[in-house]
């Protein structure tokens, strides 16, 4: 392979699979000295939309697996999961909005933000819908409040976050969490051990 | 945990997944002792009627990737693929079925046939959705042609089908391939380091 310059994650907030990965992958690039860009994506589009499938845990028989196979490698990495995944996704827009703001008007705040935010709802278990949940997350990364209060009310945010998710479509990312290591697609929290293969033998 | 007495492995003949899980469960059972028992179950029912979901092959977006994903699978451990994955898939009734009927009425060839025409279908390409093809799958693999004509005929290898597919759904299996170490299910062929970890550490 040509040798990557950057690892693309994708991920969405409402993603327990994602979470996951998002505890992983920096450490995982690091080895290989590789930096990794983090990018919103939104099942409700890609998945329900583009791909016509049901949410995982709406899918028979994949909804009574899906919890057993999450606190499984929960137990395994350590990670600790507060939230039910049988509840009702919260709407993520407010936090991919303000995540997709921050990459172009805080960007040394951006990784932070979407970290603690993941943090806050899967293992916390807060409801970032709501914006004093967003600020009260982000706060505790140290992120300024004046800046995402700021990347609330900009209208730009929506379409900044509508492009990411356009342009993850465009490169063929289709769930979360999904990783382009060069234009190498993997998808899923379980290629992580490929992907560190893929790049120790410079790919095969 | 407690010590599992077997591996339970399902896959369906036109899975390519199911293929590869194939070539390598048994060699890791072996290492822990254990006995695998092959199971067949049929997407047609469990994933499109039972879950409501579509073929991979015509999901957009999964369609694209998947072919990339197998070959990559298939460079790393020395696997061919002879088989278009855009094609349309064959039938898998007649090969499933002589597999069920052949489990009660001549187990000693029932993991062989399958094994055959496994690869018959996925490195050689051949449609077993014909008899003859059928037939020529198993011969190589040693399986008496009288017992697969018999099998062929047979009125109870539909029920016999029919029931292990039942059962399986009944146990939660949702894919192929599906794996229940004892009662501790496993999704996917990258499931299975994980399922090497996890009968080496006795669970967690």
């Amino acid at each position: 392979m040509d040798t990557p310059e950057q690892i693309d994650f994708y991920f969405d907030f409402i993603s327990p699979y994602g979470y996951l990965a998002s505890l992983r992958i920096d450490q995982l690039a690091a080895r290989h000295a590789l930096p990794v860009v983090w990018h919103p994506v939104l099942l409700g589009v890609t998945v329900m939309k583009v791909m016509g499938l049901k949410p995982l845990m709406e899918t028979p028989l994949k909804k009574d697996y899906i919890p057993r196979e999450i606190a499984r490698y929960a137990r395994l990495h350590g990670v600790e999961i507060g939230r039910d995944l049988a509840k009702v996704p919260m709407n993520p827009l407010p936090v991919a909005r303000v995540f997709s703001w921050l990459k172009v008007h805080g960007s040394e705040h951006a990784k932070g933000f979407a970290s603690a935010a993941l943090a806050a709802y899967w293992r916390d278990d807060r409801d970032l819908s709501q914006p004093a949940e967003v600020l009260a997350a982000g706060s505790r990364a140290g992120v300024p409040e004046s800046l995402m209060s700021r990347a609330l009310e900009a209208d730009a945010a929506s379409s900044l976050l509508r492009e990411e998710v356009d342009r993850a479509i465009q490169r063929g990312v289709f769930g979360s969490p999904f990783f382009l290591v060069g234009d190498e697609p993997f998808f899923g929290v379980d290629k992580l051990e490929l992907i560190d293969l893929w790049l120790a033998r410079r790919g095969w």
